[in-house]
């Protein structure tokens, strides 16, 4: 039986998402947790995408098969009992056995947060911490640059030049926690990201918000496609994947 | 010269505040930091209070004494250095000779999370997890009998029948959590708290949230003065000191 999940982690103490020899990463640990509860049998998870090393998840999707029959409910519970704290499953659902997580995922939501305001130990690990002020609204200007259909070669950072580069972001915005007023949040929503895509735009940003370059560059540096000469990509910890939108079924007619 | 310090720090990894042999606590590990740069020569950090093991403080403050001739911004600048990433000096400034933070502390501020929400691995430090739903309109009606002077006698666990349990809490109150509603926020404001007083109150609410007890039982148990009967104290991860208000300077007149 196929099961999709729906599920949390801390990227903290991870090698990243994907499974790495030699490395402690969240895959193999969710694969270990899995394989338990198939009696053994070496479980497959299948995520929407991998996310890189210390970054973290709140609404990350999986795939996976378990031969051992099992409720969704109970799938959850077993996993959960079997995985350290910093990995949660948050729902587990029965699926198609043709259901492919990666190819289904229509939708992406990251969020990276910066705090302007004092060092605060308590978010250290879930805030990339900025000790200059930042204009926040030249910043609000800039990012609206990047929504919409685009090669976004220029904030790749591996050289991949026969990569199909283009993506579109359908929303993309900067606000400020509710609750603490000195942590910026920066929201992109978009059919997918490419390997550090997200880092390097906010680290763009950030370059606005400090007045080093004009909103208006940021444009610029888009349109001229150049590979990772402007970005300048800031540390995982403030990055995490809230939210993953999955195509809808699709129906098969005979 | 002698400082006053604010200072914040994530207690998850730490015995506790106060120094204790064989146990790595935020007191020790400050002394260590405040004595390399009073060139060796030991340094004694008197905070305002302790707070217990795995607590967390985002304005607790001490006094300590520096030989070495120093501004208040450099040893702000010199203890963060020396300091591990989980604490934080936030502000030091210079004061009299005779200022004993200990003694001028007039007033205290414990904020209790509790989430009652689906698990968040990056909250797991610092939230009580409560997977059950809470009245929170009983629990509002509950806190306000602790809210005055009282012997919170009922409310102390370990035997010290001769200690003085007379305290005053000037502001007690349950809120949500602006950026997320599924976070309930325990307010205590009062001139000094005991020993696991605020976890056993807390406690004592999550009784009056889950039905288990009507509001008015919290004041019957809190006249009532017999030692931790009623309590259960909830874990320390929850528990965070938020601010400590000093007494005015006394002005002296010859």
């Amino acid at each position: 039986m196929r099961y999709l999940i729906k599920f949390s982690y801390d990227g903290t103490n991870y090698h990243g998402y994907q499974t790495q020899k030699g490395y402690h990463t969240i895959q193999q640990t969710m694969e270990e947790a899995a394989t338990k509860i198939n009696n053994g049998k070496k479980v497959i998870i299948t995520a929407s995408g991998r996310t890189d090393r210390g970054v973290h998840a709140l609404g990350q999707l999986a795939h996976l098969d378990i031969d051992v029959k099992i409720t969704p409910y109970k799938l959850k519970r077993a996993m959960n009992t079997n995985l350290p704290e910093d990995i949660h499953i948050i729902s587990a659902e029965e699926v198609e056995d043709n259901f492919h997580c990666r190819y289904q995922a229509k939708e992406k939501e990251y969020e990276y947060r910066i705090n302007m305001g004092e060092y605060n130990p308590l978010r250290r690990n879930y805030v990339y911490q900025h000790n200059y002020p930042l204009q926040v609204d030249k910043m609000e200007q800039a990012i609206h640059y990047l929504e919409g259909k685009h090669d976004f070669r220029a904030f790749v950072t591996d050289n991949k030049e026969k990569e199909n580069c283009v993506r579109t972001i359908k929303k993309a915005m900067v606000t400020k926690d509710s609750t603490n007023q000195e942590e910026l949040v920066i929201t992109f929503i978009g059919d997918g990201f490419l390997r550090y895509q997200v880092r390097n735009m906010v680290g763009l940003l950030l370059k606005v918000g400090i007045g080093k370059i004009e909103p208006l560059q940021v444009k610029e540096i888009l349109d001229s496609k150049v590979r990772g000469k402007h970005g300048c990509r800031v540390p995982a910890c403030g990055l995490c994947l809230k939210n993953v939108v999955l195509k809808p079924k699709i129906e098969i007619i005979d």
